[in-house]
């Protein structure tokens, strides 16, 4: 299959990698050019433009914020204007846009494929992957989605779907570092070690992956250098609350969340881990 | 072993057939004598008195609320005027009731053991217990805990702090259930079926028990009968407001979950299972 | 009028004062004898027990909390056991109390009889009463309530009505602090000062003596001496949420308010004054 | 003195009347021309752009939101491309719009008047004015100020701080609002009159204009025809809460206001007053 991939960031090259490791054929653009160098001495082939990447079978866009994704997608050169097959939008992006990204895009030639996974998962071809779109089209993606992924996850006809999805799933990971938060606090200023306490929790009802990986950055205290950035984990949450805005929908746990998010920055928040939020409770609570 | 164990209601009938299958002796008392009566076919011996049933190696506690707790442990005939060996207080109560119980105990032989698993988990010896209290003493119970658990946690040297991390337990379950309501009324209004999400979250970054559990009841919108009644969820969150209340430490999660729970009881919500919470996210979004 | 004072604390004291300067025979009762002797001086005569208080036409209580107001009004020597007229319970108390002490009176025989106002206030006989019970026993309150205060508002004739209205009120003036915090923070921030911000919301839509006095206080940033004690403010809020829990009606104001109360007891806000509530937001912003 | 006037809504053209009653020369422009007539009608001049209704002066802009100023103003025809003097913005805008103005503008030349008061008290020049920028534009701009407003407060040299001003004073009248909302929830399910507690809390503490003018409407339940639409109040309290975003600062108020707002939308409050904002409190307290 003859695959572009437009955005070479830590997800999207790891990304790259793994198509390459299929034996895809592989066309990569990259707004700083020096990112696709390492993926040409693999065999992917380095283009000129986003429009050049968007000419094979299939093209997947994994960029920034919905600011990187309007450009490259739909600006002269960008996606659309050279879309030959299906466009698989991975980038974590408001409902807004995406439903934007729809209207522009040729009829059922938009798929949302979303991915959960933090980039070491990326190069193990372990990610999860959440698609929606024209079910004729995500088929399409099948070979890519199993390049990068370990499973698939089909969550609607409509695109904005999964961006939904995607972005729910954030706000429950950043409602777990919150809960734990919490929970920390008032242990800790009981005398109950939170150590102990992840412990119960992760041996009886709560044991998810979250909130063992969460809790055991919180207990550690340690959160630098950042797996994913506090300030990003404000933006997804944003993007929730605004999703929520333009249906009319309360999200009281995600205004809270806000505004943890905002005395964490307050406080130095800027370059840690987003499990940093625990913190604003600790010294809500007095704790040192 | 002589084990003793007061109060036998779901829980605390099931966990006393566990210690009769596991051939220890066992003598019951339940306010209403009636509850005893298929125990002692099964060879348990009925007592009269709280007092009388603490007359053993281990006496265990598994009552409703601090305020049974109060009379049956600390009142003329109860449980502190006949304790021979080690009580094991069982009971979800309040932090402040437990460290009160600890005074009124001789020197360390209260331990708290607060189980987590529902009454077909009990049934099974499934429970999960988590203990606090003197290592000597927690040693103790190590059989009766095998005979009603798959697995003890030790929290602490002081009873109170196993029933906090109960609560935070409990608090935690409540955390879920308002996230996962939130979740779906966003993607309902927004044309995405709850059903989907909550396969993309069980099978990806939240797979516990706990989201499973919940998310499957929110799913199917069947709350009745309850497994756990919605006031009780409620009472438990006080629990957990108490103690922060009392170490001054803020859980602006457990006051919103306070509130909600508020409106669902004002909406109809007495007698059905907690996971109803979720709707009152739904109607505060004006789904049906 | 022959009137009884029971509670001689810094109101009750004013109170009484303002009774004698009316010419009304005025015996008085405190748990600490002392408190009585200048009142003695002026006229007033000491008795030993709240039950001797209780022997004339009126009877007024001005007490701490539920739990001295249970004493001193339902004790083998209390009010209750002396009631020859009216009781005015003036006391800041919980709704379920009130409820409770109309039970244990001869029918008609309470009025919540509660005031708004500070210590300087009362000194000038410029309190607010706000009454609520039978109407007959009300009318015969009132030559006590025209020597206390400048207005009396009747808000019903079940006397837990007044102390609803009164921790209601209490309520507001917290949320009112709550506000100008929030809002001097982020002016602050932003380079405005507090003092401008306060100069246009008083000469605008905010002109209350509420909007003045605690803005004031929040600009001077001197809590100290305290006028009313934060942990009295977080023991309103507590009476206006149990009152909401009472009667199912989730009031998230109050809850965000306990949690800022308690955010500021765990930075030392034990002896300030209640306006200190506005640090909260100061801090949770990074402002020194 | 010839002054311009953009914008002639009805707060727009409320300003006009009084600025053409103080003997001042008024050109006038608004998007639809129609609106231009009666003014004409006054002694007004009808231009053709914002551009020119600048070459006075003193201009004027009162526009609906950061959309129509960044055209009017910034725009090839718009005010900044004609200002001979000093341009007064009146609008309700962001804070980031406001600083992006006045680097557009001439050093010194944009000042920010914003007002506070209903469209009657702007026929009757009785509005408040909350200016800020260089204090030789403001003083320049006295007559304007002095033809429109009853007072006006200077409140720092840099023309957001007035925008900020005036959100925060739309931010607390959406707090006022809550509060009441949930304070007569209270009252109404214990049986409490509203216009009872209402009576109380304008008659002591709480005798602000806007109290008793929010409080009265809510009492009546009567939120049509609106005097201030409740979608446009959910505006006002998003610019607060960009503010504090843009700024680090946690506004938990707000918040909470935002997800009531949406609660009220998700109900059918498009079309009514803000002052339904407090239908949301006796909804989740299960008042019919």
């Amino acid at each position: 299959m003859e695959i572009g991939l437009v955005g070479l960031g830590q997800m999207g090259a790891a990304m790259a990698r793994r198509i390459l490791a299929a034996s895809h054929g592989l066309r990569v653009w990259n707004r700083s050019e020096e990112k696709a160098a390492p993926l040409v001495a693999s065999g992917a082939k380095a283009v000129k433009t986003p429009r050049e990447a968007a000419d094979g079978d299939l093209v997947i866009s994994m960029l920034a914020n919905d600011h990187a994704v309007e450009e490259v997608v739909l600006g002269a050169d960008g996606i659309v204007a050279g879309l030959r097959g299906v466009h698989v939008s991975s980038s974590t992006i408001s409902v807004e846009l995406a439903r934007k990204l729809t209207e522009a895009h040729p009829l059922g030639k938009l798929v949302s494929g979303c991915v959960f996974g933090r980039p070491a998962a990326a190069e193990d071809g372990k990610l999860f992957v959440v698609a929606a779109g024209d079910p004729a089209a995500v088929d399409e993606c099948g070979p890519a989605f199993d390049a990068i992924g370990q499973r698939t996850f089909y969550v609607g006809p409509d695109p904005y779907m999964a961006n939904l999805v995607k972005i729910i799933g954030n706000f429950m990971i950043a409602t777990t570092i919150e809960t734990l938060g919490e929970a920390f606090a008032l242990a800790r200023k009981n005398g109950v070690e939170a150590s102990k306490l992840l412990e119960v929790l992760s041996g009886t009802l709560f044991g998810a992956p979250v909130v063992k990986t969460y809790g055991e950055l919180i207990v550690s205290g340690v959160y630098d250098p950042p797996g994913f950035r506090l300030p990003l984990g404000l933006k997804d949450v944003k993007l929730v609350l605004a999703a929520g805005e333009a249906s009319e929908v309360p999200l009281p746990l995600a205004s809270l969340l806000r505004d943890q998010f905002l005395d964490a920055l307050a406080h130095g928040g800027q370059d840690v881990d987003w499990a940093a939020l625990a913190e604003v409770s600790a010294r809500a609570a007095g704790l040192e």
